[in-house]
């Protein structure tokens, strides 16, 4: 199985977009609603958790994790990459490689958590790979509950994405990565905000493709994914707005598996 | 020591107000940001929480327990009581006595998170004393991120305040319950919302004094209590918000001291 895992609900943007991409393999989700959200937690936290989640998938016979967290990524993917036999994918580098190919001017946006901003992950990556880039990011801790809430046409949400995103405009930038897998349940918002010539970069397509590149080019990996069964849901809590966003998300409903146990609670 | 326990830094206005009426004996809180905030979250997870937070404070010494978490007490003090052997304080209760005592018309609103909404538990304990009182609810779910994040003097927390306190105005209301350890420190924003003639009740001196009351009458209880060494403050993970909040409430910079173990990760 494919196994894909985010602090809650925001990396069903990925998984939908994997199951789009791979529709002839199985996916196991998992989506840590009891310890939701990461993104103002600490890195040695978000670590822990990071490393649970991926245990708990491949108890389930997961045989490649995606990590569908911008914030879990950004402090975590190097350590999971280092402590678990199985190929680790994860969020940023899609969008990055996306983004510098975007980007004309070179001047780059990025949104994302306080911890995915505070760990400067997208700027080492961009500059990485064209030092001519100048990357501004910008902390929005308010997006996810605000999307969480289901705030997606209130006026209210308008006027916070307003002041988010007005320093990333006063640097005219050309491109603006969305760095957290909430932010493309806003990006109707977002795009008239930051300017219609501004490319807007959510990675959900791009971690897919590269997934499917990846299975490809490795048919040992291949072969050891299951075909056969459904597509599973867990999360670690079920909250009141977790069933509605994911019907949003994959346009039908889904059925969330609460898992119990001391690690999660 | 008094353990006084919250989902984050909101207890700490009910750890100040014991401090203040209860200087000579010693405190130790416990705030577990690492799985904050409760909110949003299902009884059954809450629960769990609340039980390993009273087993962090007794194995630190507490002989009694206040939970300064309006969602923790609106759906685990029943449990704790019955569990523990110590006496469990709450922040319901003193709140509801106040706005009972307060109320001229009897028409009372509160608010309050998700899950304490969700619960009933103000209707239930205020028609339960007096059944002529008519309860108006109302969740406010993006008021404790709103805080966490200082937003306290935006445009936009005005107007969201505006928003979940417009279905109350509507009812008449002649007391407001804040019915969440965070919302005293929007106090001076939700007076003017809700109106000037309207009383405004929060429980944090209403639970000390209860507490100073509760230790006069019984004497076997206060004599455990220790006098001697420092207040202590814990917390499951050190966030930017934390540091910043806990010297907004106490007037003083506050050593956060972040405990690690399996249970709170």
């Amino acid at each position: 199985m494919i196994g894909i895992f985010d602090s809650g609900v925001g990396g069903m943007t990925v998984a939908r977009a994997i199951e789009q991409r791979l529709p002839d393999y199985r996916t196991v989700y998992f989506g840590d609603l009891a310890r939701s959200p990461y993104g103002s937690k600490s890195e040695e936290t978000i670590i822990a958790y990071a490393r649970q989640n991926t245990e708990f998938l491949l108890a389930q016979g997961a045989k490649v994790i995606v990590i569908a967290c911008n914030t879990a990524a950004s402090v975590a993917s190097e350590i999971l990459t280092r402590e678990f036999a199985v190929p680790i994918f994860e969020v940023i580098s899609p969008a990055v490689d996306k983004a510098v190919a975007a980007s004309r001017s070179g001047a780059i946006g990025v949104i994302g958590t306080r911890a995915t901003v505070r760990s400067g992950i997208y700027e080492k990556k961009i500059t990485g790979q064209n030092p001519q880039c100048r990357v501004v990011s910008q902390a929005c801790p308010l997006l996810v509950p605000l999307v969480e809430e289901g705030w997606f046409n209130k006026r209210e949400t308008k006027m916070i994405l307003r002041r988010y995103l007005h320093p990333i405009r006063l640097k005219n930038v050309d491109t603006l990565v969305l760095g957290c897998t909430h932010y493309p349940l806003l990006k109707n918002l977002i795009q008239p905000r930051i300017g219609k010539r501004v490319t807007v970069i959510d990675s959900a397509e791009a971690v897919a493709a590269g997934l499917a590149k990846f299975l490809e080019e490795n048919p040992e990996v291949e072969a050891s994914l299951s075909h056969e069964g459904e597509n599973l849901y867990y999360v670690s809590d079920i909250t009141e707005a977790a069933a509605d966003i994911a019907k949003r998300v994959f346009g039908r409903p889904i059925d969330l598996q609460k898992i119990s146990g001391e690690t999660f609670c």
